[in-house]
């Protein structure tokens, strides 16, 4: 999607100094495109029965909330520690600095259910991980694991070995 | 949308002592009632020449994206403090105990626009208020107000008088 790598907006020094920032709201300003983005990703997954589509807090459920209603599965989001009101599972992953925790609610994935996990951006590949983890302390099936850029110098897919990892844009 | 209401999950005590938190998940686990409420608002703005469907993070963006798409609009996220990459405008507005702040990208509404406010819950009203206004501060026309759940005792639809507001389930 040539478009798509033209209206991602880089933001130099966000959230600190020394990163550049890929910005993807420009995407959702185009409804156009936006549709063209959940429509490769269907496409991609259509025939891989895919029960469940699951995304973390907050962009990803902008993708993939729209992408679990295009391929009829239900969606399952992934939050920080606290934030999900019944009761979950949670994993906690290293970060650059420090790290961090996710949580899932307990009854979200049935055991040997197909789940697509989704995010915006493959970066380090941490939270990525942590979310195929968590899905499989749930018993889930991950037949994928897809986001929207892939920042091919962090290696991030690295940490994904043995999955079926795609990305529509690499930078 | 009788079903609906049998679906929304109460949790006791959650984040608090006291409060009946009203959660959202189930909905999502069941593909066709996800799809049902996204066409039910879809219908009720069909009409209304939505050009921008606004939300904030992190539940509102799960109804919000695929609403934005339904209508073929843009999908604007708000967000808190700090976490847009780009340019912001914010406000602060305030809460029972404290203070909050939302902020949106500067470009993300433009002088004139039709606006669709949309979140998932309608508590005290105090977040849909600073939505309508950061929307207004940026020029936008808000054309609707709206919610999965509305909890009518504490009468956030006050804060929002002179709007048209709706909501598909009053608990």
């Amino acid at each position: 999607m040539p478009e798509l790598k033209e209206v991602i907006r880089t933001i130099p020094d966000f959230p600190k100094p020394g990163v550049l920032f890929r910005d993807i709201t420009p995407i959702l300003q185009k409804p156009n495109l936006f549709r063209g983005v959940i429509e490769a990703f269907a496409n991609r997954y259509r025939d891989a029965n895919v029960e469940v589509v699951t995304a973390v807090e907050a962009r990803g459920f902008i993708f993939g909330a729209p992408l679990a209603l295009e391929l009829n599965a239900a969606f399952v989001p992934m939050r920080k520690k606290g934030k999900l009101p019944y009761k979950t599972i949670s994993i906690t992953y290293e970060l650059e600095y420090g790290e961090d925790s996710i949580e899932m609610h307990i009854d979200a994935v049935q055991p040997g259910q197909r789940v697509l996990v989704f995010d915006d951006v493959l970066a380090t590949g941490g939270t990525a991980q942590a979310m195929v983890r968590l899905v499989e302390m749930a018993g889930g099936n991950v037949v994928g694991v897809a986001f929207v850029i892939e920042l091919v110098d962090l290696k991030g897919r690295e940490k994904l070995t043995g999955y079926d990892v795609f990305s529509l844009v690499q930078l």
